[in-house]
């Protein structure tokens, strides 16, 4: 028996799974034993497995889109990948063959094909995990680990053709990451020190969280994603800007995309540099911001509107300038995603990726 | 049927459990569920659980002891508790009833009580845990959890009467904890991050990493041990020295312990302020450091000997010097511990807490 396909309209991000799921246990005695795709059920975990204690775990976020001819496809799944390893060696956990897992999960999107929404923006959510499991309480490098991936179908992030900007709390007090943390890979411990100040933000009435950084209050990112601001910079260049990787900042898929593709256009400057609160002011009061944006898998791009800093309502322009390179980046990443079309022009190798 | 009670000596620690354990149940809708004390077993836990995912995760670690009267006692145990709810408060899980909490771990450990070692140098270790287990992956405060306990029989740290003193790997380039972070509480997500840079000690050479922070290299923390140096300070002083709890330092119960004897004793300053690598190699050149430790409920106090910083190997008179206060210290936590005696000359109130 199957459960029934839900509308993917409407749909609460991760709240609803497929039939399946593919898991790999690991052992230091064994190495990686063989892939399963069984039935979705809930794991069997000794209590004092060291996911549970000491946070050895590790995701990936990817989507597996449905296009206009009906065949299913990843997007850059290679860089989930990479990421993935080197989220591993970071925690201690297992590496493991890139490109093999990659096949287990192609193997269980096909077995799953029919959870892959009949929609063009619609997608199914697909979750790596690796997990350690060791079944002792020695703060220490694990000797057994679960591999697993279930799957989730997600609906629209915006209603079609309209966007909801967010409005964003930018106070220094909590700090998401810092140089010589994890804050470049994808590690739990990120996420869960994190919901506190996503709380607090609520409380102020803003979405998410700005994340600020040291003295000089480095913008690095918003809620759960990578941040880009679209402006005419201190030289009077129009610039798109986003932090770099300096150790503190998730190298998003969709970061590198978005960056990708601009430089491919050469229409404006594509600049790694650091933005502070203070420039960001500045430009703001000589009207040098256009527009401003979350990055990340969920959302493709999602607008910023307002920030609340310093008990000031700092309002961004993005809406009132169309917002126009926003909503280019989400066509150009659907069109590629679901239209598979403009992977030439990309300039790049890989791209879409058929199961 | 019950596992044969193991011999205290030589287990290696966390690694052999008691028959039972203790399970309660939170949901936002039904808030905390009947506490159970119910043979161990493995978890059920949806792939998805937010523990798993994103480090909603939290625990404890405390000991009871077997006195030489033959009864049954924790050690400041609602320390512990306190601090328990202060972590579940900053990862957004649920508080809870802190002298309900303890009273049921006191009832677990009364049902396991022949698992407490006949010993005045093994103990019985407690690990509270609190986990997120909502089932879906949007980043939130979980509405399920699940608090457990489960025990673990630990022998001598150090062989009786001998101590063996700890090689430190200190380098700046993994950072244990930052303002605006975790490092305060007791959550997976601080250790996780910690064993890769653990891994790197051991390659060169050293047993633990001694926690730097900031520009200045200030000594923070040793492994997953709180840091005391006794030295004379730079007026001239003899002073027991411990870095302040600032947002980077876990308050630990040992610490704690430690400086509330040695300001009722009276006999030297006893200051919490910071010390950084300058001030310690300034004093070790000026012979003025005469011990240096960890302390924790693992080991209770560990001497430091060397310490390994910019290449160099500095080595700490900390077994020339007896050591003195450090086998002063052990002597007489484990004397109020397993020998009850002098919790009145602690100055405090609560000390020992008998089943």
């Amino acid at each position: 028996t199957f459960k029934e396909k839900p509308d993917p309209t409407g749909l609460v991000f991760g709240t609803v799974f497929t039939d399946n799921m593919l898991t790999i246990q690991w052992s230091l005695a064994s190495g990686w034993e063989k892939p399963y795709i069984k039935p979705l059920e809930n794991l069997s975990l000794h209590p004092a497995s060291s996911a549970l204690h000491y946070a050895i775990e590790l995701f990936e976020g990817m989507k597996a889109y449905r296009g206009v001819d009906g065949k299913i496809r990843l997007f850059r799944p290679t860089l989930n990948m990479e990421r993935m390893a080197r989220s591993a060696r970071r925690t201690t956990l297992p590496t493991f063959d890139q490109n093999e897992l990659l096949e287990c999960i192609r193997k269980l999107v096909e077995v799953e094909q029919e959870w892959v929404p009949y929609s063009t923006s619609a997608s199914l959510y697909i979750r790596p995990t690796l997990i350690g499991t060791e079944p002792s309480l020695g703060v220490k490098k694990p000797t057994k680990a679960l591999l697993y991936v279930i799957l989730s179908p997600v609906g629209a992030y915006f209603a079609s053709g309209s966007f909801n900007p967010i409005s964003l709390w930018a106070d220094p007090k909590y700090v998401r990451a810092w140089k010589g943390g994890t804050g470049d890979c994808k590690l739990g411990g990120n996420y869960g020190s994190a919901i506190y100040a996503q709380q607090e933000a609520l409380e102020f009435g803003c979405q998410q969280v700005l994340w600020l950084y040291g003295d000089d209050h480095q913008i690095t990112e918003v809620g759960t994603m990578n941040l880009f601001l679209y402006w005419i910079n201190e030289d009077g260049e129009n610039e798109l800007a986003t932090p770099p990787l300096d150790g503190i900042i998730l190298p998003g898929v969709t970061r590198q995309s978005i960056l990708d593709l601009a430089l491919n256009w050469g229409e404006f400057k594509v600049s790694e540099r650091y933005i502070t609160m203070s420039d960001l002011t500045s430009a703001l009061e000589e009207n040098r911001v256009k527009e401003m944006f979350g990055a990340g898998t969920a959302c493709i791009v999602c607008p910023i509107s307002k920030i609340l800093y310093k008990g000031k309502h700092l309002h961004i322009p993005t809406m009132e300038n169309g917002p126009e390179l926003t909503t280019r980046f989400l066509n150009k990443l659907s069109d590629i995603q679901v239209r598979f079309y403009g992977v030439e022009d990309w300039g790049i190798e890989e791209g879409l990726s058929k199961l």
